[in-house]
This record gives C-alpha cells, sequence and structure tokens, in this order.
C-alpha cells in the first residue's frame, strides 16, 4: 500500500487525541501510524479509522520509516526528539513552542504563509493556538489595506493547558456548586509558584511571566505574529487571560488598518471569502460567535466587527475558534496537507 | 433618635441586597429603612442590623419621610417612581441608566468627581458598573499625565444580569458537568429574541444592540466615562463580554497618557496612593488581581501594569472590582456617604 507513515508523539494528550482525529479526516494517503507517548501510557491502544494501534514509548529509534511526525508533548520532548525524527528522515511539524522563533523554522498557518514551507530544513513549527485563529482572520484585511497594529485580549480556554487542566476546573465547579471546599495545583501554569481556581474566576496570567511584566504566551502572540506577517514593523500588543471555558479561545482584538476610505461592508466582505473564515456578524440577529459553538469545528469565527468610535483607520472585533483544532491539532494536519499538496514530501519505498 | 431614613428600592434583587449589607457599614446616622419591591415580594422580611424589616410594596406613597432614596429595580421603576421620591424631598441615587447621561444629574463615583454631587436636582445616579471601577483606577492617572485614549475588554460577572441570571448559570454548569441537555432562557440579555448558555462560554453581548454594532452596554462604559472626566475629547471604546464569573468584572485596559516620559513605576507609584485603589501587581510573585479573590471587597484592584511595547505613551492593565459593591450597591451607598459629609442632606424633625 502506498502512502505515508505518519507519527503522532504525545497521542494521548488533549492536543494529541485531536491530531489523531484530524489525521482520520487528511486527504493525503497514510500507509500507517505511529503513536508515541510516555513511558506510562506505552501499551495502551487507541483508535485509527477504527482499527486499535498500540503506543508506544516515544524514543529516538521510534522515527525510522516515519515520513511526518506530528509532535504536541511539550516543548522539552520536542527538543529531545525532533532532532533525531530529522535525523531519520521525517519531517517534523512540531506544535509546541520549543522551534517557533528559530530563524531556519518556518512558522506556518496554511491559509496565511503556506508557501513558508518550502525552506523547512526538517522542523515546521506550528505557532500558537491564540496566534493562528489571530492570523486567518487578520492577514485578509492586512493584505487588503495594511495593518499598523493589533492590540488584543484574550479569553483562552482551559483545554490550552492540556487534560489535567480540564479535569481540574471541572471538579472545581463541581466543588463550587455545592459549595465544598476546593484547590488549586494546575493552572495559570503548571510550572509556576502559586496556582489559583478557574472555575468561576478569570486569570490574567498564561504560562510564565517573561519579561517587562508580560507573560511567555503574550510575547508569543507579538512575536509569532511579526513572524508570520513577515512585518517587523507592525504594533502588536496583546492580553492573554484564561477563562473557565473548555474549549474554544475567543479574542476581542483592535486593529488599526493602513488605507483611508475603509469601511465595516468592506471588511466583511473581505473576510466572507477568506479562507478558513467563516463570518458570523449581524447584530440585529444577535449573530457573533460564541466559544460553545466554535467548538468541534475546524474554521475561525469573525463577528462584531465595527469601527472604533474615534479612529477613522480602526475597527474592533471578536474571533473564535478552537483552540484544540484550528490552534493545534488541524492546523498542524493542515502544514501536512500543504507538505503533501506542494509536492515536498516523498514516498519511501 | 436622629439620623435619616433610608428606603432601598429593588431590595431583593442581586444589588438590592448588597445595598441593605453596605447600609449597615455606612457611617451616617440611620433612623430608620424602608425596604421596597415588588408587590410579589412584599410582607417577606429582610434583617437590617438583626433587626427584621418587612418588605413593602412599592407605591408613589412608599417615599414619604423618606430622606434617601436607593433605586436598582431596572430603568422603569426608577423613570416611574424616582420623581415620585424627588416630590417627596427625597434625594434619589439611582443605580440604572435611567438617569445617567441627563445633563440635570450628576453621575457620581465618590472617588472621582465627589463635588459633583453638589449640583444634584433630586437625583443622582450611580454609573455603570463596568464603568465604576475604571474610572476609579484611571481617574489618578489622568489627573497626572491626562489622558488620550482607552480601549478596554471587559470580562463581565453574570451577576450584573441579577438573581435570576447566576441560578440559570450554575443549572448550566450542572447540568454540563453531567453530560446533560440544558437550556437558556436570560442571558445576554433578558430583553432580546435568543437566549444563549453562559456556563463554560463568553458571550460578546450585554445588553441589547444599540447602533453600528455598539451594544447599550458598551456606549454606556464610552459616554459615561467622557460625563464623568468631564473630557469629550477623550478616545474610549469598549467590548463588553459575559463570562462564567458570579461576581466581580475583570476589564482588560489599554490607555495612553498625555505626557512623556511616564513609567510603570510612576503609574504604580499613583496607583498605590489613590482612593478606593488597591494595587496588586508583582508579577514575579504572581499577585495581580482576580474576580473571585475581590468577590465581597469594595476596592477596584488593578494589576499587570505594562508598557506597550511600540507606543512610549501606551500601558497595559488588569483593573477587578465586585460588580455588585464598588460597581453598584457601595458606590451607591458612598454616594449617600457623600451627601452627609458634603451637608447636603438635611435631617428632618
Amino acid at each position: 500500500m502506498n502512502g505515508y507513515t505518519i507519527a503522532v508523539v504525545g497521542a494521548t494528550g488533549a492536543v494529541g487525541t485531536k491530531m489523531i482525529q484530524m489525521l482520520e479526516q487528511a486527504t493525503f494517503p497514510i500507509k500507517s501510524v505511529k503513536f508515541l507517548a510516555s513511558k506510562r501510557s506505552a501499551g495502551k491502544k487507541l483508535l485509527f479509522k477504527g482499527k486499535e494501534v498500540e503506543i508506544q514509548e516515544t524514543t529516538a529509534k521510534s522515527f525510522e520509516n516515519v515520513d511526518i511526525a506530528l509532535f504536541s508533548a511539550g516543548g522539552s520532548i520536542s527538543k529531545q526528539f525532533a532532532p533525531e525524527a530529522v535525523k531519520c528522515g521525517a519531517v517534523v511539524i512540531d506544535n509546541t513552542s520549543a522551534y517557533r522563533m528559530d530563524p531556519d523554522v518556518p512558522l506556518v498557518v496554511p491559509e496565511v504563509n503556506e508557501e513558508a514551507i518550502r525552506s523547512h530544513k526538517g522542523i515546521i513549527a506550528n505557532p500558537n493556538c491564540s496566534t493562528i485563529q489571530l492570523m486567518v482572520a487578520l492577514e485578509p484585511i492586512r493584505k487588503q489595506y495594511g495593518l499598523d497594529r493589533i492590540i488584543v485580549s484574550t479569553y483562552q480556554a482551559v483545554s490550552g493547558a492540556g487534560i489535567y487542566a480540564i479535569n481540574e476546573m471541572k471538579e472545581q465547579a463541581q466543588h463550587m456548586l455545592n459549595g465544598e471546599p476546593y484547590e488549586a495545583a494546575i493552572l495559570p501554569s503548571g510550572g509556576d509558584k502559586k496556582h489559583f481556581p478557574i472555575a468561576f474566576n478569570a486569570l490574567p496570567q498564561i504560562d510564565l511571566f517573561a519579561e517587562d511584566g508580560y507573560t511567555f504566551e503574550e510575547l508569543k502572540m507579538i512575536n509569532e505574529t511579526k513572524k508570520i506577517m513577515g512585518d517587523n514593523k507592525i504594533k502588536v500588543s496583546a492580553t492573554c487571560v484564561r477563562i473557565p471555558v473548555v474549549s474554544g479561545h475567543s479574542e476581542s482584538v483592535y486593529i488599526e488598518v493602513k488605507e483611508d476610505g475603509t469601511s465595516v461592508t468592506a471588511i466583511q466582505e473581505i473576510l466572507r471569502n477568506a479562507p478558513g473564515v467563516v463570518l458570523q456578524d449581524d447584530p440585529a440577529n444577535q449573530i457573533y460567535p460564541t466559544a460553545l459553538e466554535a467548538e468541534g469545528k475546524k474554521e475561525t469565527f469573525v463577528g462584531r466587527i465595527r469601527k472604533d468610535r474615534d479612529e477613522d483607520k480602526g475597527y474592533h472585533m471578536w474571533i473564535v475558534s478552537d483552540n484544540l483544532l484550528k490552534g493545534a491539532a488541524w492546523n498542524s494536519v493542515q502544514i501536512a496537507e500543504s507538505l503533501y499538496k506542494l509536492g515536498l514530501i516523498k514516498e519511501r519505498n
């Protein structure tokens, strides 16, 4: 049988399980799959297109004969094993932040900069979830009108922090509904010192604090946007906030375009025709995106587009997408589709 | 016994019950209280300083001998009864949006524009919850450095929509945790056609849609800010979003000051000494405000203050306050305290 051998590293995780679902829907030919995880999960079985596949422990040898390796098991696993996979001849599509800002690694949202994958040297990075949906919605506007600045405040779902964070939120919520005491052990960041409840709360910290009061999550959005748009002059700022939603990141976004004479109607028209975007923007009929509605869908949903009341070139909008799908698993599989479509990956014999 | 007679209209509501609690802590002398509500609640009893007070139906005659009437029973009740209360010689402190933009009605946050109450003609308006905390945090900065613009994205709690909305959220959350189907009948706005679940979701609509794609909630923040700051030129824009939090509004705020040479440290110092503000801003120790921590407190909490990475006069911050207290009940009782302190209310014999 012809086709590719695809490895999923972190197959049991919140993103990994979605990668498997997305691979089941991929249009490129798949000869076989390898589901890799930690030693703890080795031996367990996962379904792929109805057949059981046994999970293997990730080792340097796991990548022999692998054509494409999708990584989503944390930055340190990517740092350790992505070079091994490349040595074995695989193309790595890495969903962690490990290689995103590496100048030798293309950072790709296929709707935005698919051609960038041609320059890959073995590793292609998948951007941060909150960056991807922002790019899908804003790049079509930037192409048409130019963009001077972006100010984004995020409303990020808990699934971005993994399965254990989801379980913690649900347990906290149940305790709070029962009027019982509850604890926090994971969020805002598993690696930080203090933990706060996320159920019925909003936490203005995602990832660790980096510099000048910004979190790494905020710096990811700022730096990745500049890299993907290929524009170092664009002003980008971000405030990243975790809210008690399972899946579906929402973003309140302010932009200033370069061109004069733009309008809400014209921007709606651009987005109506933009790849990967679904325009949901009809306030009179209460049509706008919400996280719950976006969950399980691959598109990026945009609504509440309105002109700033003071800045003629300023617009506000609300951008929502499933962080596990377009924000992670689906974007990674889309990159694999692009590799295939552009003839950048050869079948082995 | 000397002192004032205070009426609370809407005494059984989410805000009304908090008004009663705040009145128990007031420093001006209270001779008696009148708890007013709809006919449905008449006859029920509420405690005030340990004594039972029977709820009466609100009628035009309810305000005889009342010195101060706190209204929080919806705009239509205020429109109907506030003029009756004024006729009876009471000063009305109205927590609804009914009179806020009336040029004859002062719109007051005591920390910001207490002196404005001197011009009252019987009615003083309490600003919208999300506006109040913004004013408490930003006015001290504006006084020192001037303010050119404000861009705010809100993370608003469900209690702002009343007790029934809180109950609905909790029921939805329980059903979702159980994996059961659930319904939405109140949010995003009881008066609108469609309703969406708020549990584990984020709704980018608060109040009805007004004009140009803005909601009334957003216009309230924009217009009230200009009125309270007494500056029609300040650029204000808002995106108002409801999230699954019981009480405690959070706000992601971007400002541009007028003055050159400002710094995060200087702004922190201003806020450390600002009335009604608690600075919680130490990222290295994960100190920043959260809704759950702010619940039940009267202050406005500010943290995550950082300089914009492109605009030298731009700053971002995170502002949190209990929407039922500083955002409503406490600000109303504070206005009553101001009336007393400024000698604007005379005891009757």
